[in-house]
């Protein structure tokens, strides 16, 4: 099959980009390398040292015979797109490439705008440009779990039948997103929907929860392969976050009580739903959505398991409750369905013991790089800044937010930032 | 009450400005005239000949010693906006200044991108703008009642409660536009809710039907104080169409069935519900959403009280069935709640006999304005493409979408674009 990822040099996009070739598809990837620049603007870097995109694509075809086209640019510059479509023809469009941290769309008032701009046009100019061009590819979108927010009721996938007043319809589910960021992807959810309905494209639309791991069989293979591992505030997730932190001995920083509860995969999950998408496509006009994720994790549970894991290390582990920077629901009803993935063959890898071990392992392997003063929260929701850019340039430590408490776990006196681990 | 309308050129903001000025505010109007210059670009003007700006504003002054203050600019330019805001320090912000029209954005991919670039950024820099320099300010934002499309179910005043698996909540109503345009307000209600909930702004998003109607008091005391009358294929509402059709005796152009059916206000309640949402602003952090319009119609109803009107002049009015450009339900349930602003004082101008009277005396006033050849839908949902564009160039006839059939209500033999009361 032939499959152009868009934003394959980023973390999802090149697991997945090497996991369909590795299955024999015919890969190209499309990609600015933007990602790349928001670490150097923001001042972090990924703990893994990644490659240039070049690099990882002729070490994968040194290693596999295996070629993956690069197109280089950007998808709201619709030349460069509809080019691409063209040149390339693919049956399937998997659509990464978006900025997608909602910390670094509230950042300030220039980041939001851009977060949606970017976002909005990209899939704009998508839509149209397969309706041009290549009308029955297949399109994969990248949406996100926080699209729903955390209503009080089960969350379907994507769809809710309502009985109101006596008369029913099954309506799209309705929308409570907690950013800029994923504000923007519930914008593209409902363009994406209108163009399937008036234009007869098919499209999935894929709620990702938050994906964990860095290692696919795919990107083991070679150190140039390496995938990243972001652990900073704004790119970073909070599962990396916390083994980080645990290697280098800094506090687990758990935002406020730590009861929200979101869904959770490992990346070797996230490749094997795209391939499912792609070899399930939708009907012509159908705008199907799927729930990706595979378990459901509060914060605490998830602090609480990487402190048990960092203990089997040797590692005494404590965790800090800060005053939380976003504005959401700490404790809440969250039921989430996802069935669909694994009605059609998903075989999910469970957060499990021997996962969060090796997690631990890439994260004290690679400690040597840890910037401990890029962990902390720097943006905050209520009070939107240019903080976070200034900081960038400042040498001195971070403030923190005010913290709540700390569990009382553990005597480790190690000082955030101060770590002899720390490479800074 | 310090009151500023963004977007008081147009046809809305401009009568609300009036009216608001008239009734003791100090207001302040905001607009870059971009809309005059779409009339340019699409090659159509207004039916009734609205004069500059400053002169308007001039002879408000004259006539009434109030004063409007016009600060002339985009609110896409937040230093604009910032300014603005920052110099007028309004309680309220009416929130007029996007771009409204569904055709329009259907063009073609830019006329797409642009509307929800504009409306989206436009709505982000008010919110960041209000958010910095006047957090108490009430927000007023102009949403429409096409955001909610044509459920099966009785349409709520912009939330719902759900009953689902024993569970309840009350959530965002489920949202199915129908153009990019109203996708884009769609996407700005998303925005504006979440704004509220995490600066504790307060905002009012009016849900508004199709507006019909030029006359207020405020407009009519003097001809330089004249409103838009839209009556062309882009920025012209249906009724208006009918009417100027039936003037010119061109027969009225049904989309489909015509059993499309929307919510309907006069311009004089359009004023006044905005003075409502003014003198009862939302609580901070609030999100209130009113639906506004007084009442429902289907386009064969309008279609049919205007012929009525028409032949109340002695006009012979037929009615054509064209295909219709649109991607929509033509026979539906529609039932749209909107008691709220009835609730806090609304005296709603029905759609009556004198006033279809009026309307038909101002198209048979200006006939000698109308230009048949920019009536006809070139705007097509299913095959956006910039032909529109290129039409404006182009002498020959427009091709009308295949007709489906003609109401064989009369005798008359005029034919389209060929009456001697057509100005071209």
């Amino acid at each position: 099959m032939k499959i152009a990822v868009l934003g394959g040099d980023g973390y999802c996009g090149w697991a997945t980009a090497l996991y369909l070739s590795a299955r024999g598809h015919s890969v190209a990837i499309a990609d600015s390398c933007v990602r790349r620049q928001w670490d150097a603007e923001l001042g972090v870097q990924t703990l893994t040292p990644i490659r240039p995109l070049s690099e990882r694509v002729q070490t994968w075809q040194k290693i596999t015979s295996n070629t993956i086209d690069v197109f280089m640019g950007d998808v709201t510059d619709y030349d460069f797109l509809s080019s691409m479509i063209s040149a390339f023809e693919p049956e399937a469009v998997i659509h990464f490439a978006e900025q997608r941290s909602a910390p670094y769309s509230m950042i300030d008032r220039k980041h939001a705008v851009f977060t949606q701009m970017n976002n909005v046009v990209g899939t704009l100019n998508l839509v149209f440009a397969l309706r041009e061009l290549r009308p029955d590819c297949h399109l994969i979108k990248l949406g996100t779990m926080g699209e729903y927010g955390t209503p009080n009721i089960d969350i379907e996938e994507g769809y809710i039948a309502i009985e109101h007043n006596g008369r029913k319809d099954v309506l799209p589910f309705p929308k409570q997103p907690g950013s800029f960021y994923h504000l923007s992807k519930v914008h593209d959810s409902h363009n994406i929907l209108f163009a399937c309905k008036i234009w007869k494209l098919r499209a999935t639309d894929l709620n990702q929860g938050v994906v964990y791991g860095t290692v696919t069989d795919e990107t083991a293979l070679d150190e140039a392969l390496v995938n990243r591992f972001d652990y900073d505030d704004i790119f970073g997730t909070v599962l990396n976050r916390f083994c980080v932190q645990a290697a280098i001995g800094s506090p687990l920083t758990v935002y406020g009580k730590g009861g929200q509860t979101r869904g959770f995969l490992d990346i070797r999950d996230t490749v094997r739903c795209i391939e499912i998408a792609c070899l399930h496509p939708a009907a012509p006009g159908e705008c199907r959505v799927f729930n990706q994720f595979t378990e459901q994790f509060s914060d605490l549970d998830l602090a609480r398991m990487v402190k048990a894991a960092g203990e089997r290390m040797g590692l005494a582990v404590e965790l800090d409750h800060l005053q939380n920077p976003r504005v959401e629901a700490e404790e809440h009803y969250y039921n989430a369905k996802h069935s669909k993935l694994l009605d059609l063959g998903l075989e999910p890898h469970y957060l499990s013991d021997s996962l969060l071990d090796s997690l631990m392992n890439i994260a004290v392997k690679y400690r040597h790089r840890v910037d401990p003063s890029i962990m902390l929260p720097q943006v905050d929701w209520r009070h939107p800044s240019s903080e976070r850019r200034r900081r960038v340039t400042d040498t001195s430590e971070p403030v923190a937010p005010a913290k709540i408490k700390r569990a009382a776990a553990s005597a480790s006196s190690a000082k955030r930032g101060a770590s002899p681990l720390a490479s800074k």
